[in-house]
């Protein structure tokens, strides 16, 4: 069979979905995530019941700030390159092929951290269960999940 | 850093997951998917608002009979190799690194078929909105979601 180029939906390819990056973190913990770029595959194919992201970190990067969702799922599967997971139960090298996954309500705060001098690229899902909110056991940092974002507090429940 | 294996939870190489065949589709059905084996790597890893599954197709297998979900969100990232993809869209060659997401409740039939020589393996992702429905443009057949599993039937309601 002829490969038909380029693809129509509801297939795509990655490559032609927006990569951006920044993060709504408080500004103090935004440098932590500056080399990170996410392609929203899944919204770019309409999916509303969770999301799906191509994400790269660039060398230094971090994925997240170490955290964990009271009420959503969490899984990663990693595509290319070698990046960090840090979680309770210390740190563990992934390398493509490998996957991990964060229940919701565990306290167990993980994120990734690429430590090599190499892009690390990986998909990231999760889904969009209400009511979430998130804890990050390093940081002096609560989320609550308001409308469709989150609205960040200090632990004594100040403002940024 | 020195590489760690095996990994731990929650962490996971899926090869230390229990690669499973076999379908619960009506038995005239189940030689279409015969060549299908998942490993059920959101189940190891406790997550419970989603699936995820690594699935191999060998050569000649569908993933599945061409279906569409009413209430349930499905998304598939190819890992290697190549899958057809059909849908009212026409048929479609994803190959390493593309993807493909259903919405729910858009009646648009689709499965991946391995028309090659040799095995494809991908990443399907699917939530568990309760009350959910399939249904099979092309076959005689209506599905329920029961429980944890699924209720059969002919178009016409009798059960096969």
């Amino acid at each position: 069979m002829t490969i038909r180029r380029p693809l129509v939906l509801p297939a795509l390819d990655p490559a032609n979905v927006e990569a951006t990056q920044g993060s709504n973190y408080p500004a103090e913990f935004k440098p932590r995530v500056t080399g990170r770029t996410k392609r929203r595959l899944g919204n770019a194919l309409g999916l509303k019941n969770f999301g799906v992201n191509l994400t790269t970190l660039a060398p230094g990067s971090a994925s997240a700030l170490r955290h964990w969702h009271t009420k959503q799922d969490e899984f990663i599967y990693v595509l290319q390159g070698e990046l960090v997971l840090v979680t309770d139960a210390g740190e563990q090298v992934l390398t493509a092929g490998m996957c991990a996954g964060f229940q919701a309500g565990k306290p167990d705060g993980h994120h990734l951290v690429n430590r090599s001098a190499d892009d690390a690229t990986y998909l990231e899902v999760g889904d969009r269960t209400p009511g979430d909110g998130a804890s990050y056991p390093d940081d002096d940092l609560v989320a609550k999940a308001v409308g469709n974002g989150w609205e960040f507090t200090r632990k004594d429940g100040t403002r940024y």
